[in-house]
């Protein structure tokens, strides 16, 4: 039984290309369906290059409209209704797929997917969350990285919920320890929200382990980390920052005198691993949780590689049912849900 | 003529073995005098063992109270009298000396700093700065990275005048280019502090670039960040953690199979300057601005090579007469000088 996976098929700067590719892959490797959402003409005659067998798992879904980088989110979700995405977020909806996976403007893909797909009851805020590279022996849960500026404590508690769940279900950590991204580890430690939040966290029955600090992003001494959208999205460009730096510096360090060439051809091997373990494209791109539905928001600059483990995420998101457990663990348990699920402050 | 600076000898993790040989390494290759501040009989015994001439620039001045790392830092202000930080502070305030290191508590030392030197008129609060590899000729200036965990937008607005003076007569950057750290480029983008911040900074006279991106620490794009002390913080220890994360895995990677060993080995040059570009023991600590006098904050785990650095730019803070231009520029010209600097909302 195939798990079926909508791909927005012009969502990367590079589209449709790694799409195609990331899809082949997917389709060779995992138990998935893909449905390549696009321009059908041009997909099926690149797909048609490819010489894949008549029942090779590809589905094409027509989209006549593409949301650009550059496109404000609030006028692309109003104005293009027959985007790639919001025709990909539609199947999920009607239930022809179970996900939804796009490397686009990541703006537009939020304000589509809260339009189409809609919350969960009990949740205010979906959170982009993202999974990090650590010592550890599984990546690091950090959210919200930018689907909200300005929050409040009661967001901060929905997100810990949320990112829990994720981490359980989904990188199936038995329990997984929830820091308070904070600036000192004492609970008095903070600023006004994070110092706000820290008693609701800890009501939470769930593993909270107190503040935690920048550092420990990386270091595996938390498996979620919860903050609001600024801050996370602050500290995950930062850290890409860094990481193209080093990439960009030791390059040119062993390119400075053919007896450092020679050292680096011979490590090549271990320059891969090294790449590999820190390479964001291994780690299949944001989960937009707190939706009736998995969405998926890979970079722009995805490859074959990153979509590939998008859909991927995607398939395990789908397979997981943690979308029903995110709704039993925020719905008041005395009150009926709240169908549009906008409002209700969740009784933790 | 020597620049005289006063040394924290019992500041770091390790104390006081790398502020005696980072001194004795400042006294041979930079004008200074090095003011060793701490338990005078145990610092003069580690001296004599090295045989320094008679003539060596280096002074002892006692203090028998020594600042924990753990300690809070408002009841070590408040008990620890005759602490190092206090003894070294009141160098610079009597003028003793022209600038003031440590490798110790950093809370310890700016509440110390700021009750002992006082702050400039027209500065509300004093920032912390930091200086950040990037890919750029110059590095880059990040505040504040602690000292001011929630933030007005007249905070951050004197963060960008100071900042942009310290890039000027310190790091010498002609026309420093100034970016106020957001989560996108245009000005409605960010939270209400930066949306704020926007205006008074644009307002300025000087170079300001508008909103910056956390990838922007380290590309080059701007010379002085400005956030606010929550923000900076995490961003700043985020990075220190990633490149953390980065050493470790590389060394692994290179670890795991004779051939990458020797491959190592050979580009062991290559590493040396990728690392010494990297590292921040080259960037000589953090300069807390604002302050009657220059005091400079290093790392805990600060080797000599760091505290030599501190030294350093303690001295180019010294020499470089920022103080005066900060004065200049944040007393508001029509009204005189307010003796207490605590309150007054400059009028730039």
């Amino acid at each position: 039984m195939l798990i079926d996976i909508a791909l927005d098929a012009v969502g990367s700067d590079q589209a449709p290309g790694p799409e195609i590719r990331g899809a082949i892959e997917a389709c060779r490797k995992l138990p998935v369906r893909v449905h390549l959402v696009g321009p059908e003409a041009e997909l099926r005659a690149m797909l048609k290059k490819r010489h894949l067998p008549a029942d090779f798992p590809i589905v094409v879904h027509h989209a006549s409209e593409r949301i650009g980088m550059e496109e404000k989110a609030a006028i692309a979700v109003r104005t293009k209704r027959d985007s790639s995405m919001r025709v990909g977020l539609k199947l999920v909806r009607e239930k022809t797929v179970a996900g939804f996976v796009t490397a686009g403007n990541t703006g537009a893909a939020m304000a589509t997917a809260k339009m189409v797909l809609g919350m969960l009851p009990g949740v205010d805020r979906p959170a982009l969350a993202t999974a990090l590279p650590s010592s550890g022996e599984s990546p690091c849960i950090l959210l919200d990285v930018g689907a909200n500026v300005d929050c409040k404590p009661h967001n901060l508690e929905q997100f810990a919920v949320m990112g829990e769940l994720y981490s359980r279900n989904v990188l199936k950590i038995a329990k997984p320890r929830v820091g308070l991204l904070s600036i000192g580890e004492e609970e008095t430690k903070g600023n006004d929200l994070t110092r706000e939040s820290f008693a609701l966290l800890r009501a939470l029955p769930l593993n909270f382990i107190g503040n935690v600090e920048g550092r420990d992003l990386f270091n595996g001494h938390a498996d979620v980390i919860v903050c609001d959208g600024f801050v996370g999205n602050v500290a995950l460009k930062a850290s890409e920052g860094l990481a193209k730096l080093v990439r960009s510096e030791l390059r040119q360090a062993m390119g400075s005198n053919p007896l450092y060439m020679l050292g680096a051809f011979l490590s090549k091997g271990a320059f891969n691993n090294f790449r590999k373990r820190l390479d964001y494209t291994e780690y299949g791109g944001a989960p937009l949780l707190g939706l009736r539905g998995a969405c998926i928001i890979g970079h722009g600059s995805s490859n074959a590689r990153a979509i590939y483990n998008g859909i991927r995420v995607a398939a395990e998101f789908a397979q997981s049912g943690i979308s029903q457990e995110m709704k039993d663990a925020l719905t008041p348990p005395a009150t009926p849900a709240n169908s549009d699920g906008n409002t209700t402050v969740p009784a933790l």
